[in-house]
Protein backbone atom coordinates (compact mmCIF):
# COMPACT_ATOMS: atom_id res chain seq x y z
CA UNK A 1 0.00 0.00 0.00
CA UNK A 2 1.42 2.76 -1.18
CA UNK A 3 -0.03 6.61 -0.78
CA UNK A 4 0.80 10.19 -1.71
CA UNK A 5 -0.09 13.89 -1.60
CA UNK A 6 -2.07 14.91 1.12
CA UNK A 7 -2.29 18.73 1.96
CA UNK A 8 -4.02 20.21 4.74
CA UNK A 9 -5.39 23.40 5.14
CA UNK A 10 -6.94 25.23 8.34
CA UNK A 11 -8.37 27.85 6.46
CA UNK A 12 -10.90 30.35 7.85
CA UNK A 13 -10.48 33.98 8.87
CA UNK A 14 -10.90 36.13 11.71
CA UNK A 15 -14.19 37.02 12.57
CA UNK A 16 -14.34 39.42 15.58
CA UNK A 17 -15.18 36.31 17.75
CA UNK A 18 -15.60 32.56 17.70
CA UNK A 19 -19.82 31.81 16.51
CA UNK A 20 -20.87 28.67 17.90
CA UNK A 21 -24.29 27.74 18.57
CA UNK A 22 -25.24 24.19 20.57
CA UNK A 23 -28.35 22.25 20.22
CA UNK A 24 -29.61 19.76 22.20
CA UNK A 25 -25.27 18.73 22.95
CA UNK A 26 -24.37 18.32 26.53
CA UNK A 27 -21.40 20.47 27.69
CA UNK A 28 -18.79 18.18 27.28
CA UNK A 29 -19.75 17.60 23.76
CA UNK A 30 -19.82 21.41 23.35
CA UNK A 31 -16.41 21.82 24.75
CA UNK A 32 -14.79 19.31 22.33
CA UNK A 33 -16.38 20.19 19.23
CA UNK A 34 -15.20 24.06 20.01
CA UNK A 35 -12.03 22.80 20.70
CA UNK A 36 -11.12 21.46 17.08
CA UNK A 37 -12.73 24.17 15.66
CA UNK A 38 -10.74 27.04 16.80
CA UNK A 39 -8.68 26.12 13.69
CA UNK A 40 -11.69 26.90 11.15
CA UNK A 41 -12.51 24.42 8.32
CA UNK A 42 -10.16 22.07 7.11
CA UNK A 43 -9.37 20.04 4.38
CA UNK A 44 -7.12 17.26 3.66
CA UNK A 45 -6.82 14.79 0.30
CA UNK A 46 -4.73 11.63 -0.17
CA UNK A 47 -4.24 9.20 -2.81
CA UNK A 48 -4.02 5.83 -1.21
CA UNK A 49 -2.94 2.73 -3.44
CA UNK A 50 -4.77 -0.52 -2.43
CA UNK A 51 -2.56 -3.84 -2.62
CA UNK A 52 -3.87 -6.21 -5.72
CA UNK A 53 -7.21 -8.23 -4.78
CA UNK A 54 -8.46 -11.22 -5.92
CA UNK A 55 -12.00 -10.83 -7.72
CA UNK A 56 -14.56 -10.84 -4.78
CA UNK A 57 -15.86 -8.58 -1.89
CA UNK A 58 -12.58 -7.28 0.69
CA UNK A 59 -13.12 -5.41 3.75
CA UNK A 60 -10.86 -2.77 3.62
CA UNK A 61 -11.69 -0.62 6.34
CA UNK A 62 -8.65 -1.06 8.33
CA UNK A 63 -6.20 -0.11 5.69
CA UNK A 64 -8.11 3.05 5.16
CA UNK A 65 -8.18 3.96 8.46
CA UNK A 66 -4.85 3.42 9.02
CA UNK A 67 -3.78 5.84 6.03
CA UNK A 68 -6.21 8.59 7.50
CA UNK A 69 -6.59 7.56 11.36
CA UNK A 70 -4.15 10.30 12.49
CA UNK A 71 -6.12 12.59 10.03
CA UNK A 72 -9.16 11.70 11.13
CA UNK A 73 -8.53 13.08 14.89
CA UNK A 74 -8.22 15.99 14.11
CA UNK A 75 -12.19 16.75 13.02
CA UNK A 76 -14.91 16.98 15.85
CA UNK A 77 -17.60 16.92 12.74
CA UNK A 78 -17.45 16.79 8.98
CA UNK A 79 -17.71 13.82 6.26
CA UNK A 80 -14.93 11.79 4.42
CA UNK A 81 -15.17 11.11 0.94
CA UNK A 82 -13.41 8.07 -0.62
CA UNK A 83 -13.59 7.58 -4.47
CA UNK A 84 -12.62 4.95 -6.33
CA UNK A 85 -10.77 5.65 -9.75
CA UNK A 86 -11.61 2.88 -11.25
CA UNK A 87 -14.34 1.39 -13.43
CA UNK A 88 -14.03 -2.29 -12.76
CA UNK A 89 -14.18 -2.49 -9.32
CA UNK A 90 -16.06 -0.68 -6.83
CA UNK A 91 -16.59 0.64 -3.25
CA UNK A 92 -19.34 -0.18 -0.92
CA UNK A 93 -20.30 -0.13 2.81
CA UNK A 94 -21.87 -3.80 4.06
CA UNK A 95 -20.75 -5.96 6.86
CA UNK A 96 -17.48 -6.42 8.57
CA UNK A 97 -17.84 -9.49 10.61
CA UNK A 98 -18.59 -12.62 8.68
CA UNK A 99 -16.76 -13.08 5.13
CA UNK A 100 -19.52 -15.09 3.89
CA UNK A 101 -21.82 -12.23 3.57
CA UNK A 102 -18.61 -10.64 1.38
CA UNK A 103 -18.51 -14.46 -0.83
CA UNK A 104 -22.51 -14.19 -0.67
CA UNK A 105 -22.31 -10.84 -2.61
CA UNK A 106 -19.73 -11.92 -5.34
CA UNK A 107 -22.14 -14.91 -6.12
CA UNK A 108 -25.35 -12.48 -6.38
CA UNK A 109 -22.89 -10.21 -8.73
CA UNK A 110 -22.02 -13.41 -10.37
CA UNK A 111 -25.69 -14.47 -11.22
CA UNK A 112 -27.48 -11.35 -11.98
CA UNK A 113 -24.52 -10.61 -14.71
CA UNK A 114 -23.90 -12.52 -17.68
CA UNK A 115 -20.39 -13.71 -18.62
CA UNK A 116 -19.07 -16.11 -21.09
CA UNK A 117 -20.27 -17.09 -24.15
CA UNK A 118 -23.97 -16.65 -23.64
CA UNK A 119 -23.88 -13.16 -22.61
CA UNK A 120 -24.72 -10.42 -25.27
CA UNK A 121 -21.93 -7.94 -24.92
CA UNK A 122 -20.17 -6.42 -27.49
CA UNK A 123 -17.67 -4.94 -25.81
CA UNK A 124 -15.02 -8.02 -25.23
CA UNK A 125 -11.86 -7.12 -26.65
CA UNK A 126 -10.77 -6.65 -22.72
CA UNK A 127 -11.80 -10.17 -21.65
CA UNK A 128 -15.08 -11.74 -20.84
CA UNK A 129 -14.65 -10.24 -17.42
CA UNK A 130 -14.53 -6.72 -18.45
CA UNK A 131 -17.83 -5.37 -19.49
CA UNK A 132 -19.66 -7.76 -16.33
CA UNK A 133 -17.00 -5.40 -14.16
CA UNK A 134 -18.16 -2.09 -15.44
CA UNK A 135 -21.65 -3.07 -15.19
CA UNK A 136 -20.78 -4.36 -11.45
CA UNK A 137 -19.17 -1.28 -10.90
CA UNK A 138 -22.20 0.87 -11.69
CA UNK A 139 -24.53 -1.35 -9.60
CA UNK A 140 -22.56 -0.46 -6.05
CA UNK A 141 -20.67 2.64 -7.20
CA UNK A 142 -17.29 3.86 -6.62
CA UNK A 143 -17.64 6.22 -4.21
CA UNK A 144 -18.63 6.77 -0.92
CA UNK A 145 -19.39 9.85 1.59
CA UNK A 146 -19.07 8.65 5.42
CA UNK A 147 -19.88 11.13 8.58
CA UNK A 148 -16.61 11.69 10.86
CA UNK A 149 -18.03 12.12 14.34
CA UNK A 150 -15.54 13.37 17.40
CA UNK A 151 -12.56 12.22 15.12
CA UNK A 152 -13.39 8.78 13.89
CA UNK A 153 -16.02 7.14 11.10
CA UNK A 154 -19.39 7.74 11.93
CA UNK A 155 -20.40 3.89 10.78
CA UNK A 156 -22.55 2.09 12.64
CA UNK A 157 -21.53 -0.93 14.80
CA UNK A 158 -22.00 -3.52 11.42
CA UNK A 159 -20.83 -0.91 8.69
CA UNK A 160 -17.52 -1.80 7.07
CA UNK A 161 -15.66 -0.39 3.67
CA UNK A 162 -15.81 -2.81 0.83
CA UNK A 163 -13.51 -2.68 -1.94
CA UNK A 164 -14.72 -5.36 -4.44
CA UNK A 165 -12.97 -6.41 -7.40
CA UNK A 166 -14.29 -7.43 -10.63
CA UNK A 167 -11.79 -8.56 -13.06
CA UNK A 168 -9.92 -11.93 -12.62
CA UNK A 169 -6.77 -10.72 -12.55
CA UNK A 170 -5.71 -8.48 -9.25
CA UNK A 171 -4.31 -5.06 -9.83
CA UNK A 172 -3.44 -2.06 -7.65
CA UNK A 173 -6.51 -0.07 -7.20
CA UNK A 174 -6.23 3.93 -6.31
CA UNK A 175 -8.57 5.59 -3.74
CA UNK A 176 -8.84 9.59 -3.40
CA UNK A 177 -10.03 10.49 0.22
CA UNK A 178 -10.47 14.10 1.08
CA UNK A 179 -11.58 14.80 4.58
CA UNK A 180 -13.48 18.09 5.17
CA UNK A 181 -14.83 19.24 8.53
CA UNK A 182 -14.10 21.41 11.66
CA UNK B 1 -28.04 23.57 -22.56
CA UNK B 2 -28.97 26.31 -20.16
CA UNK B 3 -27.79 27.24 -16.94
CA UNK B 4 -28.63 29.31 -14.12
CA UNK B 5 -27.93 30.56 -11.05
CA UNK B 6 -24.64 30.40 -9.80
CA UNK B 7 -22.88 32.11 -6.38
CA UNK B 8 -19.32 32.08 -5.40
CA UNK B 9 -18.85 32.79 -1.77
CA UNK B 10 -14.87 33.59 -0.43
CA UNK B 11 -16.28 32.62 3.15
CA UNK B 12 -15.00 33.10 6.65
CA UNK B 13 -12.75 35.90 5.17
CA UNK B 14 -11.05 38.79 6.97
CA UNK B 15 -11.84 41.46 4.40
CA UNK B 16 -11.94 44.71 4.49
CA UNK B 17 -15.60 43.47 3.31
CA UNK B 18 -17.41 40.32 2.43
CA UNK B 19 -16.30 38.75 -0.73
CA UNK B 20 -19.14 37.50 -3.06
CA UNK B 21 -19.35 36.99 -6.08
CA UNK B 22 -22.19 35.95 -7.97
CA UNK B 23 -22.60 35.39 -11.71
CA UNK B 24 -26.12 35.13 -13.22
CA UNK B 25 -27.58 35.53 -9.77
CA UNK B 26 -30.49 38.01 -9.83
CA UNK B 27 -30.13 41.01 -7.12
CA UNK B 28 -32.46 39.47 -4.60
CA UNK B 29 -30.91 35.83 -4.38
CA UNK B 30 -27.67 37.53 -4.06
CA UNK B 31 -28.83 39.63 -0.94
CA UNK B 32 -30.65 36.08 0.41
CA UNK B 33 -27.31 34.57 0.08
CA UNK B 34 -24.73 37.62 1.62
CA UNK B 35 -26.76 37.78 4.04
CA UNK B 36 -26.22 33.91 5.53
CA UNK B 37 -23.12 33.58 4.28
CA UNK B 38 -22.05 36.74 6.68
CA UNK B 39 -20.92 34.34 9.64
CA UNK B 40 -18.54 31.74 7.42
CA UNK B 41 -19.56 28.39 6.79
CA UNK B 42 -21.57 25.97 9.30
CA UNK B 43 -21.39 22.41 9.99
CA UNK B 44 -24.38 20.72 11.70
CA UNK B 45 -24.60 17.05 12.70
CA UNK B 46 -27.98 15.09 13.88
CA UNK B 47 -28.81 11.80 14.75
CA UNK B 48 -32.23 11.06 13.95
CA UNK B 49 -33.92 7.66 14.90
CA UNK B 50 -36.45 6.81 12.69
CA UNK B 51 -39.33 4.03 14.03
CA UNK B 52 -39.56 0.50 12.63
CA UNK B 53 -41.32 -0.11 9.21
CA UNK B 54 -42.16 -2.77 7.83
CA UNK B 55 -40.55 -4.67 5.03
CA UNK B 56 -40.40 -2.57 1.72
CA UNK B 57 -39.69 1.32 0.46
CA UNK B 58 -40.80 4.24 2.76
CA UNK B 59 -41.08 7.51 1.69
CA UNK B 60 -39.15 9.74 4.57
CA UNK B 61 -38.63 12.96 3.60
CA UNK B 62 -41.82 14.61 5.99
CA UNK B 63 -39.43 12.80 8.69
CA UNK B 64 -36.22 13.88 8.03
CA UNK B 65 -37.55 17.28 7.08
CA UNK B 66 -39.02 17.85 10.26
CA UNK B 67 -35.67 17.16 12.43
CA UNK B 68 -33.55 19.42 10.49
CA UNK B 69 -35.54 22.08 8.52
CA UNK B 70 -35.02 24.25 11.03
CA UNK B 71 -31.15 24.10 10.90
CA UNK B 72 -31.85 23.99 6.80
CA UNK B 73 -33.05 27.28 6.46
CA UNK B 74 -29.96 28.56 8.11
CA UNK B 75 -28.12 27.82 4.51
CA UNK B 76 -28.31 29.55 1.25
CA UNK B 77 -26.07 26.94 -0.73
CA UNK B 78 -24.70 23.80 0.67
CA UNK B 79 -24.96 19.82 1.15
CA UNK B 80 -27.29 17.69 2.96
CA UNK B 81 -25.67 14.52 3.56
CA UNK B 82 -27.88 11.71 5.12
CA UNK B 83 -26.32 8.16 6.28
CA UNK B 84 -27.94 4.84 7.45
CA UNK B 85 -25.65 3.07 9.99
CA UNK B 86 -27.20 -0.39 8.95
CA UNK B 87 -26.87 -3.16 6.05
CA UNK B 88 -29.96 -4.73 6.28
CA UNK B 89 -31.35 -1.41 4.97
CA UNK B 90 -30.65 1.23 1.93
CA UNK B 91 -31.63 4.83 1.54
CA UNK B 92 -32.67 5.87 -2.19
CA UNK B 93 -34.33 9.02 -4.19
CA UNK B 94 -36.83 8.16 -6.16
CA UNK B 95 -40.91 9.05 -6.60
CA UNK B 96 -42.65 11.10 -3.54
CA UNK B 97 -46.24 10.52 -4.74
CA UNK B 98 -47.75 7.28 -6.12
CA UNK B 99 -47.03 4.64 -3.47
CA UNK B 100 -47.66 1.68 -6.00
CA UNK B 101 -44.10 3.09 -7.16
CA UNK B 102 -42.33 2.02 -3.75
CA UNK B 103 -44.51 -1.27 -3.86
CA UNK B 104 -43.24 -2.29 -7.20
CA UNK B 105 -39.66 -1.41 -6.78
CA UNK B 106 -39.76 -4.24 -3.28
CA UNK B 107 -41.28 -6.63 -5.61
CA UNK B 108 -38.64 -5.81 -8.21
CA UNK B 109 -35.94 -6.10 -5.04
CA UNK B 110 -37.81 -9.68 -3.99
CA UNK B 111 -37.49 -10.93 -7.70
CA UNK B 112 -34.06 -10.62 -8.65
CA UNK B 113 -32.68 -11.60 -4.77
CA UNK B 114 -32.91 -15.27 -4.13
CA UNK B 115 -34.70 -15.81 -0.54
CA UNK B 116 -35.34 -19.24 0.91
CA UNK B 117 -34.54 -22.48 0.40
CA UNK B 118 -33.33 -22.41 -3.22
CA UNK B 119 -30.85 -19.51 -2.18
CA UNK B 120 -27.56 -20.23 -2.65
CA UNK B 121 -26.48 -18.29 0.01
CA UNK B 122 -23.69 -19.48 2.97
CA UNK B 123 -24.73 -16.53 5.52
CA UNK B 124 -28.23 -17.75 7.13
CA UNK B 125 -27.21 -17.74 10.56
CA UNK B 126 -29.91 -14.14 11.06
CA UNK B 127 -32.61 -15.68 9.10
CA UNK B 128 -33.73 -16.60 5.26
CA UNK B 129 -34.46 -12.57 5.06
CA UNK B 130 -31.16 -11.34 5.81
CA UNK B 131 -28.41 -11.99 3.27
CA UNK B 132 -30.69 -10.39 0.75
CA UNK B 133 -31.15 -7.61 2.87
CA UNK B 134 -27.12 -6.81 2.88
CA UNK B 135 -27.46 -7.25 -1.10
CA UNK B 136 -30.08 -5.03 -1.54
CA UNK B 137 -28.47 -2.60 0.82
CA UNK B 138 -25.61 -2.07 -1.33
CA UNK B 139 -27.28 -2.46 -4.38
CA UNK B 140 -29.29 0.83 -3.28
CA UNK B 141 -26.64 2.06 -0.75
CA UNK B 142 -26.81 4.06 2.65
CA UNK B 143 -25.80 7.64 1.68
CA UNK B 144 -27.64 10.22 0.05
CA UNK B 145 -25.96 13.86 -0.37
CA UNK B 146 -28.17 16.25 -1.52
CA UNK B 147 -28.03 19.96 -2.32
CA UNK B 148 -29.08 22.61 -0.16
CA UNK B 149 -30.27 25.67 -1.86
CA UNK B 150 -32.06 28.71 -0.35
CA UNK B 151 -32.68 26.95 3.14
CA UNK B 152 -34.54 23.85 1.49
CA UNK B 153 -33.16 20.87 -0.26
CA UNK B 154 -32.59 20.91 -3.88
CA UNK B 155 -34.46 17.63 -5.13
CA UNK B 156 -36.37 17.82 -8.37
CA UNK B 157 -40.36 18.33 -7.75
CA UNK B 158 -41.38 14.18 -7.45
CA UNK B 159 -37.70 13.61 -5.60
CA UNK B 160 -38.43 12.42 -2.16
CA UNK B 161 -35.92 10.59 0.47
CA UNK B 162 -36.97 6.56 0.70
CA UNK B 163 -35.63 4.40 3.36
CA UNK B 164 -35.85 0.77 2.42
CA UNK B 165 -36.44 -1.63 5.01
CA UNK B 166 -34.99 -5.50 3.82
CA UNK B 167 -35.00 -7.12 7.11
CA UNK B 168 -38.87 -9.09 7.95
CA UNK B 169 -38.69 -7.88 11.42
CA UNK B 170 -39.41 -3.95 11.99
CA UNK B 171 -36.81 -2.43 13.69
CA UNK B 172 -35.67 1.23 14.94
CA UNK B 173 -33.03 2.42 12.08
CA UNK B 174 -30.40 5.31 12.86
CA UNK B 175 -29.43 8.06 10.46
CA UNK B 176 -26.69 10.88 10.39
CA UNK B 177 -27.40 13.99 9.14
CA UNK B 178 -24.85 16.70 8.42
CA UNK B 179 -25.03 19.69 6.90
CA UNK B 180 -22.83 22.10 5.27
CA UNK B 181 -22.65 25.03 3.47
CA UNK B 182 -22.63 29.23 4.04
CA UNK C 1 -38.55 9.37 16.41
CA UNK C 2 -35.77 10.22 18.49
CA UNK C 3 -32.73 12.75 18.00
CA UNK C 4 -29.69 13.55 19.69
CA UNK C 5 -26.35 15.11 19.09
CA UNK C 6 -26.24 18.36 17.00
CA UNK C 7 -23.88 20.79 16.90
CA UNK C 8 -23.52 23.87 14.89
CA UNK C 9 -20.04 26.14 13.78
CA UNK C 10 -19.66 28.81 12.66
CA UNK C 11 -16.39 28.47 11.97
CA UNK C 12 -13.75 30.11 10.64
CA UNK C 13 -11.79 31.49 13.20
CA UNK C 14 -8.64 33.45 14.02
CA UNK C 15 -5.56 31.86 13.92
CA UNK C 16 -2.93 34.54 14.57
CA UNK C 17 -1.92 33.43 10.59
CA UNK C 18 -2.99 31.15 7.93
CA UNK C 19 -2.16 27.70 9.22
CA UNK C 20 -1.93 25.44 5.88
CA UNK C 21 0.81 21.92 6.63
CA UNK C 22 1.70 20.00 3.53
CA UNK C 23 3.18 16.49 3.48
CA UNK C 24 4.22 15.06 0.61
CA UNK C 25 3.52 17.72 -1.61
CA UNK C 26 6.10 19.43 -3.48
CA UNK C 27 6.62 22.96 -3.05
CA UNK C 28 5.26 24.39 -5.98
CA UNK C 29 2.14 22.66 -5.40
CA UNK C 30 1.92 23.72 -1.62
CA UNK C 31 2.53 27.60 -3.50
CA UNK C 32 -0.18 26.27 -5.99
CA UNK C 33 -2.85 25.49 -2.54
CA UNK C 34 -1.96 27.85 -0.95
CA UNK C 35 -2.62 30.35 -3.16
CA UNK C 36 -6.26 29.30 -3.51
CA UNK C 37 -6.57 29.09 0.34
CA UNK C 38 -6.03 32.36 1.32
CA UNK C 39 -9.35 33.63 0.47
CA UNK C 40 -11.03 30.91 2.72
CA UNK C 41 -13.55 27.89 1.51
CA UNK C 42 -15.36 28.89 -1.21
CA UNK C 43 -18.82 27.24 -2.22
CA UNK C 44 -20.68 27.45 -5.56
CA UNK C 45 -23.83 26.19 -6.79
CA UNK C 46 -24.63 25.97 -10.75
CA UNK C 47 -28.20 24.17 -12.06
CA UNK C 48 -27.34 23.05 -15.31
CA UNK C 49 -30.41 22.10 -18.38
CA UNK C 50 -29.01 19.10 -20.33
CA UNK C 51 -30.53 18.24 -23.71
CA UNK C 52 -32.93 15.21 -24.35
CA UNK C 53 -30.92 12.65 -24.78
CA UNK C 54 -32.64 8.95 -26.30
CA UNK C 55 -33.31 5.93 -23.95
CA UNK C 56 -29.54 4.93 -22.78
CA UNK C 57 -26.22 5.67 -21.80
CA UNK C 58 -24.84 8.94 -22.47
CA UNK C 59 -21.33 10.21 -21.43
CA UNK C 60 -21.74 13.99 -20.50
CA UNK C 61 -18.55 14.73 -19.30
CA UNK C 62 -17.37 17.47 -21.63
CA UNK C 63 -20.90 19.00 -21.21
CA UNK C 64 -20.32 19.21 -17.40
CA UNK C 65 -16.65 20.49 -17.18
CA UNK C 66 -17.84 22.80 -20.36
CA UNK C 67 -20.23 24.84 -17.49
CA UNK C 68 -18.00 24.73 -14.35
CA UNK C 69 -14.36 24.25 -15.86
CA UNK C 70 -13.88 27.59 -15.33
CA UNK C 71 -14.70 27.89 -11.42
CA UNK C 72 -13.68 24.35 -10.88
CA UNK C 73 -9.78 26.09 -11.81
CA UNK C 74 -10.43 28.18 -8.91
CA UNK C 75 -10.28 25.18 -5.80
CA UNK C 76 -7.29 23.66 -5.15
CA UNK C 77 -8.82 21.13 -2.81
CA UNK C 78 -12.21 19.95 -2.67
CA UNK C 79 -15.45 18.80 -3.62
CA UNK C 80 -17.60 18.43 -6.85
CA UNK C 81 -21.04 17.10 -6.23
CA UNK C 82 -23.71 16.47 -9.07
CA UNK C 83 -27.17 15.81 -8.67
CA UNK C 84 -30.02 15.10 -10.87
CA UNK C 85 -33.27 16.29 -10.10
CA UNK C 86 -35.24 13.50 -11.43
CA UNK C 87 -36.35 9.72 -10.64
CA UNK C 88 -36.54 8.27 -14.05
CA UNK C 89 -32.78 8.79 -14.98
CA UNK C 90 -29.61 8.03 -13.38
CA UNK C 91 -26.07 9.36 -12.92
CA UNK C 92 -23.00 6.80 -12.91
CA UNK C 93 -19.52 7.07 -13.69
CA UNK C 94 -18.15 4.79 -15.81
CA UNK C 95 -15.89 4.12 -19.15
CA UNK C 96 -15.39 7.31 -20.86
CA UNK C 97 -13.73 5.38 -23.95
CA UNK C 98 -15.60 2.36 -25.90
CA UNK C 99 -19.58 3.56 -26.60
CA UNK C 100 -19.53 -0.43 -26.94
CA UNK C 101 -19.65 0.04 -22.49
CA UNK C 102 -22.41 2.53 -22.41
CA UNK C 103 -24.78 0.29 -25.34
CA UNK C 104 -24.00 -3.04 -23.15
CA UNK C 105 -25.08 -1.55 -19.83
CA UNK C 106 -28.26 -0.15 -21.26
CA UNK C 107 -28.72 -4.05 -22.73
CA UNK C 108 -28.28 -5.25 -19.01
CA UNK C 109 -31.03 -2.57 -17.43
CA UNK C 110 -33.45 -4.09 -19.70
CA UNK C 111 -32.45 -7.52 -19.37
CA UNK C 112 -33.01 -7.48 -15.78
CA UNK C 113 -35.72 -5.17 -15.13
CA UNK C 114 -39.06 -6.27 -16.67
CA UNK C 115 -41.07 -4.18 -19.28
CA UNK C 116 -44.46 -4.78 -21.03
CA UNK C 117 -47.22 -7.12 -20.95
CA UNK C 118 -45.42 -9.55 -18.43
CA UNK C 119 -44.04 -7.00 -16.68
CA UNK C 120 -45.63 -7.11 -12.41
CA UNK C 121 -46.22 -3.62 -11.81
CA UNK C 122 -48.98 -1.48 -10.55
CA UNK C 123 -47.53 1.84 -11.17
CA UNK C 124 -47.98 2.04 -15.34
CA UNK C 125 -50.06 5.25 -15.88
CA UNK C 126 -47.04 6.67 -17.26
CA UNK C 127 -46.33 4.35 -19.67
CA UNK C 128 -44.76 0.83 -19.78
CA UNK C 129 -41.29 2.28 -19.22
CA UNK C 130 -41.72 4.17 -16.20
CA UNK C 131 -42.13 2.03 -13.59
CA UNK C 132 -38.88 0.36 -15.42
CA UNK C 133 -37.12 4.06 -15.60
CA UNK C 134 -37.59 4.30 -11.28
CA UNK C 135 -36.22 1.45 -10.59
CA UNK C 136 -33.14 1.94 -12.73
CA UNK C 137 -32.72 5.29 -11.15
CA UNK C 138 -32.22 3.83 -7.93
CA UNK C 139 -29.73 1.14 -9.19
CA UNK C 140 -27.54 3.60 -10.18
CA UNK C 141 -28.44 6.59 -8.05
CA UNK C 142 -28.94 10.33 -8.81
CA UNK C 143 -25.75 11.69 -7.22
CA UNK C 144 -22.34 11.95 -7.78
CA UNK C 145 -19.60 13.14 -5.43
CA UNK C 146 -16.02 13.56 -7.21
CA UNK C 147 -12.94 15.04 -5.46
CA UNK C 148 -11.55 18.20 -6.88
CA UNK C 149 -7.56 18.19 -7.07
CA UNK C 150 -5.43 20.84 -8.48
CA UNK C 151 -8.27 22.93 -10.00
CA UNK C 152 -9.84 19.63 -11.92
CA UNK C 153 -11.95 16.89 -11.19
CA UNK C 154 -10.36 13.85 -9.73
CA UNK C 155 -11.42 11.17 -11.91
CA UNK C 156 -9.47 8.47 -12.90
CA UNK C 157 -8.02 8.28 -17.04
CA UNK C 158 -10.72 5.86 -17.58
CA UNK C 159 -13.68 7.48 -15.73
CA UNK C 160 -16.33 9.21 -17.04
CA UNK C 161 -20.19 11.13 -16.21
CA UNK C 162 -22.89 8.97 -17.48
CA UNK C 163 -25.90 9.89 -17.64
CA UNK C 164 -28.84 7.39 -18.46
CA UNK C 165 -31.82 8.31 -19.58
CA UNK C 166 -34.40 5.61 -18.59
CA UNK C 167 -37.46 6.91 -20.44
CA UNK C 168 -38.57 6.49 -24.16
CA UNK C 169 -39.23 10.09 -24.52
CA UNK C 170 -36.38 12.29 -24.60
CA UNK C 171 -37.09 15.06 -22.15
CA UNK C 172 -34.05 17.64 -20.79
CA UNK C 173 -33.13 16.72 -17.60
CA UNK C 174 -31.72 19.46 -14.49
CA UNK C 175 -28.49 19.12 -12.58
CA UNK C 176 -27.67 20.93 -9.71
CA UNK C 177 -23.63 21.16 -9.46
CA UNK C 178 -22.01 22.07 -6.29
CA UNK C 179 -18.74 22.80 -5.59
CA UNK C 180 -17.08 23.07 -1.92
CA UNK C 181 -13.38 23.56 -1.61
CA UNK C 182 -10.31 26.01 -1.24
Amino acid sequence: MQSSTIFFSGVGVPPPSLRVRSVLTPATDRGGSMSTSTGGPKWAQKTITLPPQRRGCHLITPMIVKEIGQDLSGFSCGLAHVFLQHTSASLTINENYDPDVQADTETFLNSIVPEGRSAPWRHTMEGPDDMPAHIKSSMFGCQLTIPITKGKLGMGTWQGIWLCEHRDAPTARRVVVTLNGI
